[in-house]
Formats: C-alpha cells, structure tokens, sequence
C-alpha cells in the first residue's frame, strides 16, 4: 500500500498523530460567497460538469482554512448520467423517469467512468496538481441503497416510501438494481483513485431508512462486494458514512471500510461499543452547533474530541453536511479550535 | 386510576393477556378507498374540523379491520391555531409565518382547548358514542420538539436545519417556545381525556433529528414537565413516540411514559435494553413490509411479536405511518397473522 504521508491518510490507517485531521461534510458549497459568486455565473450542473470550475470550487475552502483533506465537487448523482439516467437539479435532483420495474432496471447499463464521467477524472487530476502536499483528497460515490432510492423515487423524498416498497414488493428487480449501482460505484471509485484521490468515501445519506434486517438481507452484501470490487484494484483508505445509521453499525463492522462516519445523533463512544476499538470513526459535530455562540460551540467540539478518544484514530467532521446560512467565521473558529485543543492535549 | 378495560389498556398498563392488541399508526388515511371516497367532497382542514366527518374517519378502519383501538383523526397542528399561528396544509403544513425570534415567540398565546379546540372535542365525544366497548380510543397531540421544528421552519422540511440552528442561535426563545407548546400539549391532552379519550399520544416525529446532547439539555425537561402536567390532572396511559429516537432512549427511559413507541429502524428487544423491561413497546413493523409477499409479510410481524415478547407488555403496531399506496387487503391480512400468530403461541 501507498504509505500514508498526510495526517489524514494516517488517522484513516489508525495511525494517531497530534491531533485528529479535519474536514467538514460538503465544506465546498453555498455557505462559501466565493462559491456563491462563482455559481453565479454557471449552473450547479455545469459545475459539476466543468473540470476547471469543479477543481477551483473543490479548493475554495482549504483556501480559506487549515483543512486536512479537499473532497471533489461533485454530487452523488452525477455518475448515473452515464449508466443511462436523465437527471436534472432542481436544486435537488429530479429524474426523466424513476425505475420501478425489473424491464426498467434492463434500460440501464454498468458504468465505464473513464467514458461517461471523465470530467470528473480531469477534475481529480487537477485539484491534485494544485493540492497541498500536507493534505489529501478524497473521492467519493453514493452508496448503492442510497442511489437506488433516488432512482426508485425519481427524485428526493422526506421517506422515500416508494423505494422502499419496491424493495419488498420486487426484490429480484431491486436486487439486480442495487448490484449494478454496487458495481458502478466500485468501478467509478476505482477510477477516482487512479485518477488522483487518496481515500475514497461511500455515502449512504438514506442507509438510516431501511431497518437492521432488510440492511442485512439486501443491503450489506452489495456494499460488502462493491467494497471487495474496489480493493481488490486499489489500495486506498475507504470511508463509509451510513447516514441515521446507528442501529446498523453492528452490521457496518463486518464491512471492510477502513472509517466509518458517524451522524451526530449517536455519541462516537457509542459507536466503538459496536463498531469495535479497531475501527476509525469521522464526525460528528451537529452542523446546529456552528449556530450556536462561541463558547458553546468550543464545548460542542471538546465533547465530540472526547468522544473520538476511544477509537483506533479520529478523524474530525460534522456529522452532517455544513448547513448553506452557516457563518464561515464560525468554521474558522471550529477549526482553530480543534486543531489548539488538540495540540493542547498533547502537549 | 380508571380499570383498564380493554385489551389496549391493559397492555399499557404493563398486563399482558392472550394476544397483543392490535392498532395501525394512521389507519384511518388515504389507502382506504373509502376515505379518499370522503375527501373527494370535502378538504383535509374542513374535515378535521368538522366533528361528523372527523368522528366517521376515525371509525372508518374499525369497521374494515378488527383494531383494538381508533385514534383520533387530526393533524398535530391542527391545535396550533387556537395559539395564533395562520395555518393551511399543501399537503403538508405551511404556516403563514415562521417564528424566529423572541418576538415572533411573544405573538403566540397557550392554548385553551376548550375554546379554540372544541371540535376536537366534540370529535372525540362522538366517536366514544359509537365505539366498540372493547375498543380503546387514542387522543393525541405533537410533542413540543416537533412542532417546534415546524413552528421555526414555517412548514415541513428534510432535516429542519433552521429550526436546530434556532435552538443553538436563540436557546432562550427557543426554550420559551418549546415551554408554551408543553403547557398547551399538556391543556390540549386533558382535554381530549375528559371528553373520552382512553389514552394519550405524543407524536415526536422529528425527536430523532436532535442529538442526545440537546436532547437532554432542551426537549427532555420540556416533556416530562408536560407529562407532569398531564399527570397531575388525568389518568391515562400516556405513549411516547420518538421516532428516529433510538439513540435517546436511555433518555426518555427518565420520561415517565407508560407506553414508548418505536420506530421500524430499532428491534424492539433492542429498545427493551434502553428503556428497562418495566416499559410497554409499541411498534414496530416496517410499513415497507405491507408490500411484500404474504408469506414475507407474516415472517416480518413474527419477528416483531417475538422482538416484543421481552417487554413489560408489547402494542402492535407499525414502526411509522402506513403508506398511503398501501393495499388494504394487505393490512386485513395483517391484523388477522397477528391474531392467529398471538393465540397459537397462547395455546
């Protein structure tokens, strides 16, 4: 394996060093003006699409603050354009037709990313060029579950009541559905590696909606499979998020993920207790806290660095995205923070 | 404290007969062709607020399916109009302002039941005139929390990211907004015991979007203060359902809830572990579940009835609302599994 160099790439290996690595959850968005002012000009899809603007909106934050890690630009649905999805944002993403059917689930076809998602392969090889050699880049997917529920539901949902229906009522159709998003997603996490990325990370934003057994039953096989398609290519640390996932992560521990992130509702302590003490957790700060005033908000950091103490290594986050009406300012101060207490800690 | 006379008390009650009563998280709703049959003539506020019509909903599943309880038919916000708040429903709830500041807090007044919420009332008194003698009847009301997140949102969102960053940013007003809603609850739910109701529900839909630590600090001592009040006024079971709550149910283990509510992402044996064995579940069969096959259909109820034979008393339920797209036939076979199932372990 590559030996780890950045901070990250070490607490992702188990390796603890000073401190825990930073980032946070969708770190390059709307509550950035230099992203605002850029997006103003250029659609999100455009964005996304265009490697030079995806490169220079993924860097604007380590621009702004010390972070120890860039993740892509990108959103999760944008590599099923090339498995044969029409996809819109509206600003959430809104599909031509919603797959609902085992015929339906025949008009798609597995992902070539060097074909159909090459722009975001540029965008990976160019954020690297201009990357600080101190911090790491991170790819990432959808996990499978996650994107077959925005297939299935053809767009966002509060529930996402309909994909979860056709997973009982179809279960051969879905099956089929989730193995060739498992197998894409691998394939498109390959390339993103070879392409630049250091660690790669799965986001299963929806895992928290599909109880223990039904993870179990349909789930957790793909993901254990997409995980083996990947490794079996590439060496590079691999992060799952499973998002409201807490009653699951007894389940999560018999994945090969090197870092499991973790949403803000379950205390990372608690997530060792089943995770086990061999497993990395990232997050988890409540997005909420960075509202809150500076006091309260260095004593919601202190808990969540507290917490993270019992695990193999910690690497710091919010538990959720960064919500749009958020102060940078306050992210400054967050990450001031973490990295003086930590080193504090230390020494 | 009145005998519990039905089945569905004596459960509450912790006194486990032959079978677990039986009832259906929104039974009386849009898969009933015979509800939507009434709603082609009349709009959702008019008929909750109409007590002929909202007393025929909510008999309307009884008469179909042989249910151990009916709950009222209402919305959680349906009471918020006797505090000032301007609402209308597009489906969902969409208020004509949100609250987000300590003046928005001070429109507001506590609700007298009696005067803004008579029709509920009456709804209730009508439907105890006609219900099954061995039949229990569920009044209900939104927890603070949740319809707090409403309130500060102005109507329904994902994550209710506004509404958490209110409780960070302002946790004076927000406190303050939460209280009033505790005390009105707490009026709204009396109430509804005197004009008949055998027992008392509060819905904390969004419980689950707060993490353990706000929890503790902002929503638990706002509830049990309204339990409390309840208490100190009526004797009835009182249920709690913390959807999405399993990380805080070491927490609401504090809440003196006769009944906790448990969403399908939680075995019930789980919730028994956090909760102690001196509390009654209720739940939790994934709604997904009613699309399956029968022969699936029937392994998952099993599963719940044996998740819940460990607690005190076990009410059967669905671990969340029922879909609307749901085949009634389904929930007819259902109810019958979960009789047949229960008196053959009985026998």
């Amino acid at each position: 394996m590559p030996e780890p160099k950045t901070l990250f790439e070490k607490a992702c290996r188990g390796i603890r060093e000073s401190r825990p690595p930073v980032w946070i959850m969708r770190q390059a968005g709307r509550y950035l003006p230099e992203y605002r002012k850029l997006r103003e000009r250029v659609d999100f899809l455009t964005a996304t699409k265009t490697p030079e603007i995806a490169a220079r909106i993924t860097l604007q934050p380590l621009e702004r603050f010390p972070l120890d890690a860039a993740i892509l630009f990108s959103d999760i649905m944008t590599p099923l354009e090339g498995m044969g999805v029409g996809l819109d944002f509206a600003p959430g993403p809104v599909l031509d037709r919603p797959i609902r059917s085992a015929a339906d689930v025949d008009t798609l076809r597995a992902l070539v990313p060097e074909e159909s998602a090459g722009f975001v392969l540029e965008t990976l090889r160019m954020v690297r060029a201009e990357l600080r050699s101190d911090a790491a880049l991170i790819g990432f997917a959808g996990a499978p579950f996650t994107l077959f529920c925005y297939l299935v539901e053809g767009g966002g949902s509060k529930d996402f009541a309909t994909a979860r229906a056709f997973l009982h009522a179809e279960p051969e159709a879905a099956t089929r559905l989730l193995r060739l998003l498992g197998t894409s997603m691998a394939a498109y996490l390959v390339a993103q590696a070879r392409a630049g990325a250091d660690a790669l990370m799965l986001f299963d934003s929806w895992a928290g909606l599909v109880g223990p057994q039904s993870f179990g039953r349909y789930v957790l096989p793909i993901l254990k499979d997409t995980v083996a398609a990947i490794r079996a290519e590439v060496d590079r640390p691999l992060i799952y998020f499973a998002n409201a996932g807490a009653t699951l992560l007894s389940q999560v521990r018999e994945l090969d993920a090197d870092v499991v992130g973790i949403d803000w509702t379950l205390p990372l302590s608690r997530a060792v207790q089943d995770l086990g003490a061999d497993v990395v957790v990232q997050g988890n700060l409540d997005p909420a806290a960075l509202f809150a005033s500076r006091s309260e908000l260095a004593a919601a950091a202190d808990d969540v660095l507290r917490e993270g103490a019992g695990a193999a290594a910690h690497v710091f986050n919010l538990g959720h995205g960064i919500h749009r009406t958020t102060d940078p300012d306050q992210v400054a101060f967050l990450v001031d923070h973490v990295h003086e207490q930590s080193l504090r800690k230390a020494g």
